[in-house]
């Protein structure tokens, strides 16, 4: 099934169902493609007027790579439900014989590493939309203060559930390695990804 | 133009442009509709397993009122573009004459006051959203958790927004008692919100 041609309404009442899928990874893509949207919308209220005529280049540039980030965080919407099928193709393979029980822990432990992959890119691209917004502060159209305070907003908490997804997987996993280096990365992006939320937050209160 | 009947891929499109609507409020609105969303899925998935017999009442009740919630935070999306027609019109009348200038100045208040109801609303809205997950916290079906974990932070990041979406306007409003309800009204909501959004994440950290 292809969400993002449902309707709101319609992804609304899917989403609420007893299915499995979408659920918060899938949210999680597109809060971060709505932030990337609003940090378009800024940019292209500012663009065009003189006031911000020295950071036009700027602006221009973060609304390209915005509607870059928008379109591949929507893919992710359908992408992430569809994560965990190998995972749960895994879990139905035979298991009577010695050789049969390695295979399947084989391929679930295969499985695993590759669906957290699809959580780990919606992390990393919605700390990508925070860092256009942390660029573009006070060099856009304050009429939008708030559209821009939302941005980063929703591009946060895609980056928090998309991190909630990749950890709540990571004990299923064996390879203490890439575990460790996982752990690692997402640190740093709630890290980083908090520090810019925290920053435009302050910014449009006192603006 | 009734967004909630577009599709994401559309919606998304019509935020990113430069129209002011929809914008910050609509994606609050909506966010918080998500949360309800992932709510019900989490009370869907636990219903009729013997494990969560003993809440069943609980999490019939929260799935009530959650699919309520997301019902009514959806017409927000739309009707949060609306909210400031009347503003818009006012600042359009005429300021020739001393009178016209006050009819003007009044309509102006008026319509800012009307305005902030509806952020106001959704605020509210997505802190009952929030209520419903504290209630739930250690009563559902855990293999849902991740999805109970961005239900709150998308209902997090949708009161934020919306009050953002208040503040930003109240220095507009010259009834100082209006001014000071509102800010003490939105104060306690994120007071409130914060709490339980952290109580939420620990818990989904824990277990």
């Amino acid at each position: 099934m292809i969400f993002i041609e449902r309707s709101l309404e319609e992804f609304s009442n899917i989403l609420g169902s007893k299915s499995a899928t979408p659920g918060g990874g899938s949210v999680s893509a597109l809060a971060g493609a709505l932030g990337a949207d609003l940090i378009s919308m800024v940019c292209s209220l500012s663009i065009g007027n003189d006031k911000y005529k020295t950071s036009e280049n700027l602006i221009k540039e973060s609304l390209e790579k915005a509607q870059i980030l928008s379109k591949s965080l929507l893919k992710r919407v359908d992408l992430d439900s569809e994560a965990f099928n190998r995972v749960m193709a895994a879990f139905r393979m035979p298991k009577e014989t010695e050789q049969e029980k390695k295979a399947r822990s084989a391929e679930i432990q295969a499985g695993f590493k590759e669906a957290v992959q699809s959580p780990l890119a919606i992390a990393s691209e919605c700390l990508e939309v925070l860092q256009l917004a942390k660029n573009l502060i006070g060099k856009f159209n304050t009429n939008a203060m708030s559209d821009f305070g939302v941005a980063a907003l929703q591009a946060h908490a895609g980056l928090e559930g998309a991190v909630m997804n990749v950890r709540i997987n990571l004990p299923s996993i064996r390879d203490e390695q890439f575990v460790k280096e996982t752990n690692h990365t997402v640190t740093h992006y709630l890290e980083e990804g908090s520090a810019i939320r925290d920053e435009v937050h302050t910014y449009v209160q006192e603006n």
